[in-house]
């Protein structure tokens, strides 16, 4: 796994919201072998740290040849950028393109989202 | 009926919503034997399984040359899936081409989807 | 007026939402005579009964030669169609096509939608 | 026939294209007695005279419950907007709302459109 | 002023929504003189008298060559057309035009909408 | 195959273009026996005859149950349309819906469309 | 009529295009004394000169009380902006808004676009 | 840092909204030196003052050629603006462009929206 | 490289166009080893065969992790998909993905398009 | 000036086409010393060379802080990006952002573009 930067939240004063999303997610689906593509929305509130840009873009590629089915790639995002920062609150959203005439959308979410 | 398969959730360790979408789901009219065509989303919390993609596929080809009313292949289309599956939470939205110059929309849930 | 048919609800088991749209209606203004275009959105929660489709689209059309205002037209709507089918819930909306540069949108409906 | 007003050309000096389109034509199918509805583009290059657009309005309303085929209402407004103001050149495109699943366009000029 | 013109409920036996929206609202900038642009919507409940779509217009067409801020005419909008009808609700919003790169948005209402 | 019904063009004074489109065109891959889903548009220039709608709409129909690749059907549906109405110019366009991330649209005509 | 300003050509040595569009147009009906409202688009060749933008926003505002019908503004705009900057080749387009029921669109050129 | 202008809240009698968005931000990055560019959504509900329009474009462009991250830039907009008007309520959001195929939005605000 | 396999053409009988796009396919900048992602259009008049849809795919998939420029990708395209169904007439067009602020289209062509 | 720097065309045995575009080209105006912004789209066809992608995201970048008109910023795009890479055809249009109600377009190209 590529490894997650952060750097320390440079408004610890108030919570505030980031959303990082790309259309540029792919990784292989285990039965088939063949490939998939996602747009993943990454949503955080921080808390004493933040995700860096460029270690993220890396991390989403590490995923290319990996063989991973849609439910479980989306919670195990929420699982390793939650441990990489430590977030307030933190959804990841995958959109999978479609297969077999289905487009799926996986939501995963570390609880409701504060107010 | 063709048989909506399950696999085991991957995530059993929080709540988390799966959505799939179609717009290639054809039944037909039982008054007058012309197709309807229909736009069919399901969203759903799963409990211990996920449901299986192709199976999903099959399943809802299976109603291709069966003659059932917008109201009622929506509501049956939520009690099959949820006895498939029985998932903690979910809705199935049918949205039904335009006859006679009205469109239609049907919604069917389990309950108020848990926050 | 044109007869509203209606039938059982195919499943009483559960409250479920049901929408119908249209880009047909047309009327009469009864001040200048002139014809106004709507496009009406009913939807409604069935109780024991369900609005036919045809005889809906034409209820609809019966309107086509009358004089009538927007605001009482979409009420009007909402009281013969609640009084046709005794629904759980029911809001009628009509968006009124642009006159003197303002387009206009009215919205009735027999009380807050239940959750 | 409601009558189609003209008013001398205001830049007989050089040829220029006008276009009215509207999305409030209705008229009556003669088979099945139902109301058809259509988005009609009228474009042309005047020659001596102008159509008058309260007019072409009223001319538009005349059809409101006159029984004619697509086919042959967008011929006959060309025939009618042709006699009443002697263009250089004109096209009516009548765009139909859909019928059984399909959507209807019939699109009639008097000749090549001038460079 | 141009006068606004009311006239009674037609359905004062429940509350409903009116909306009218122009986007040919038009004032002037009173520092530089330069025509000012708006997209108005008005939303209301009415109470006993609903607002007359024509003397709407005309009251909008006063402010043409009326030298007026932003904030300052979204609210006179409002506190003119409560004056006028005295509704159980309202809200003006204001889209004015890109001034200096800068789009503008004012909302203001009597208090929050009731359910 | 079901029988395309024409009636006499009703303006066979000037020629003109008739387009029909329906997204409701389904057939079946010979390969794989699972569902095809196209949208169809049909534009023509009639010569002595039009193709009547309501047998248009069956004759799509009849391909539901049809195993067929894209190009044959689109070919086929230009051979046999062509045969039923001997237009002086038709073009078939289908655009069958993504299988395996690859989206396809397939054109067939008579020759260079007049100008 | 305010004074259209221009610009030597920056770029004398080859043919190029300037389009200027707004949405910010207003006269008035002769008829009626009501405001009509359109976007404006300007296309032209400059020869010898460039219309500064700035003259040309307080030209298209000198309109704004001014009676003249569609057909007639648009040409006359051509003839004013033709006569202020001579240049290889000018189109101007007005989209009016919508009266009656009915948009309206008229183009006016120096003759067909250069290739 | 350009001066951020306020002037008079001209309707202190009631809270309203005041929208100002646009898409002509731009800074630079810190670590490539390479701009940036965002839109800036500014929403606030005024006390005593009200933002002047031109002075905000001046402060927008007072950070073009200033190096700082997306989350700093954002969360210092949000702290200058509010020291400038004090209002009841503040929200600053930028959607940030494409970087290393990742678009990137910040959302703060001074606590929740009042109702 | 993938096989790209061939099928013999189903109505030789006439010239038709056969498209084919993806949103699916990547490569490898061989710069910096960072992906590429790029939506390919393929648009072709088959002579003696057609490319079979799924060996399209998996070809596609060969780029997935070869290092090569947008310039060169494009031309290998039509290079290969030409030698293996010898059209009467192919394009290539490469929609890629924003780079450094700035987006590429690369169009190839075995000449221009047969009316 | 920044540098642009080319490549060898890899596909010289055909002529084909590229395109760039970008939002993220701003300068400043002359006359006020604000910013100006600009979508620009570079279409070329290569002859020996090609533009390097970097090189050019610079030489856009380098136009930041430098004062020139719409007109003439446009041309220079072009001049400079030819005698650059010396291609068969190029054109080059700037689309520049609303000032004063007026969106701008200026298309310079340097000739017409080949079959």
């Amino acid at each position: 796994m590529a490894s997650i930067e952060v750097f320390p939240n440079p408004a610890p004063h108030r919570p505030f919201v980031i959303k990082h999303f790309t259309n540029e997610f792919t990784s292989v689906c285990p039965k088939t072998g063949q490939p998939d593509f996602a747009t993943i929305e990454l949503e955080y509130i921080p808390a004493a740290t933040c995700i860096e840009l460029k270690s993220l873009k890396l991390y989403y590629y590490s995923f290319r040849n990996e063989g991973i089915y849609y439910e479980a790639v989306t919670n195990r995002l929420l699982d390793e950028l939650v441990a990489a920062c430590e977030p307030a609150w933190m959804r990841v959203t995958g959109h999978f393109n479609i297969r077999g005439g289905i487009g799926s959308t996986i939501i995963a979410e570390t609880g409701p989202k504060p107010e």
